[in-house]
């Protein structure tokens, strides 16, 4: 189908139905409504209508959507179908986190290696091997890799970020908790979990003043 | 120092700075001023003296601040020095990632177990207990767990933070795409990676088809 202009929070929730929907049974009903998947998510009807409409254009009246090709145009829109591989630069422990995670794979990430200035700590995690920054640019450019995982502490942040740029990278995944300046065709995310991990830690803080 | 309302933003930036004044080493200079740090993170100077005011009051004009006092301040304010003990549930690939990562420490974050419908996977992960969900209430009520980790499938995350909440839990961090209900005394923080990697995936899918 014609590809809509779609906004962050569709978007978000499009993952939570894509989840539900490969959890049913293989020998379940072929079709599903919006109003069985509304009910599963606890969700309004009316905003799963709305967001399925975003994406798949074969909802039909009283029968719902094949689920396979609901599946299909879910993971089509999310690109996780087209497998984009990447590289993590930092071996730290959560780059070796990230590296021995097989869970991407079914968003369609494939972390080919991870980097690091001493990349002696380890040398492969899961069969993934652990390079030299020297080596970064040269298997950036053999294996056209357009994706990079920032996992360096926050002050290498910027300067990781500008080798990614030079050597072909178009989008960043981040892990450091600092704003990264990059040009308009680049596009960063940043996976800020010690922001998450402060905001919940202030709210139990808050909590147990307001009890004494 | 008398606790200041802060804004999200600035709260996301105070990780980066925590981070970088904990990587100078221990023979440098005592005292860093907010010129330094804001060469240092590529950021401007203006913003970063406005920040550390929010957290700290110890800076002093042409000496700038005690790098240990400053360190100690941000640490506080964001409350990595009161540990937090938590509980993960769901032990599949990412829990087990998460369960085995040390790294959480450093922002105050203890997570003592996993817990798991069929927690027969494996036994331990780093030397830390996979428990069967029977165990869940238990654990939380002995240990007194306020925060809980969720890594289960998205249909289930709703219900297991209602079991959550029910065993005292006061602070949710969800890795599930969906949704949660809560009440207004719990706070949620949703880390949408999956979201996170079909922009960048939308974003490298987009990059291509202009050049075509």
């Amino acid at each position: 189908m014609e590809r809509k202009e779609i906004s962050k929070s569709v978007l978000k929730r499009l993952p939570g139905y894509l989840a539900y929907l490969k959890s049913i049974p293989e020998g379940a009903s072929h079709y599903i409504s919006a109003t069985a998947l509304a009910n599963a998510l606890g969700m309004g009807e009316v905003q799963v209508r709305k967001d399925l409409a975003m994406v798949c254009d074969g909802g039909r009246p009283k029968i719902g959507y094949p689920r396979s090709v609901l599946i299909d145009d879910i993971e089509q829109f999310l690109g996780y179908d087209n497998t984009t591989d990447a590289v993590i630069i930092g071996a730290g422990k959560l780059g070796q986190a990230l590296l021995g995670y097989s869970g991407f794979e079914e968003y369609g990430l494939n972390i080919l290696a991870g980097f690091d200035v001493c990349p002696t700590i380890q040398e492969t995690v899961e069969g993934k091997p652990i390079l030299p920054m020297t080596e970064l640019e040269n298997f950036c450019k053999v294996n056209k890799v357009l994706m990079g995982i920032i996992t360096v502490p926050a002050q290498y942040a910027q300067q990781v970020c500008d080798q990614l740029i030079a050597c072909g990278i178009e989008a960043v995944w981040t892990f450091a908790p600092v704003h990264l300046d990059v040009p308009d065709n680049i596009l960063v995310q940043n996976e800020n979990m010690a922001t998450s991990l402060a905001l919940l830690s202030m709210h139990l803080q808050a909590q147990m003043k307001e009890r004494k």
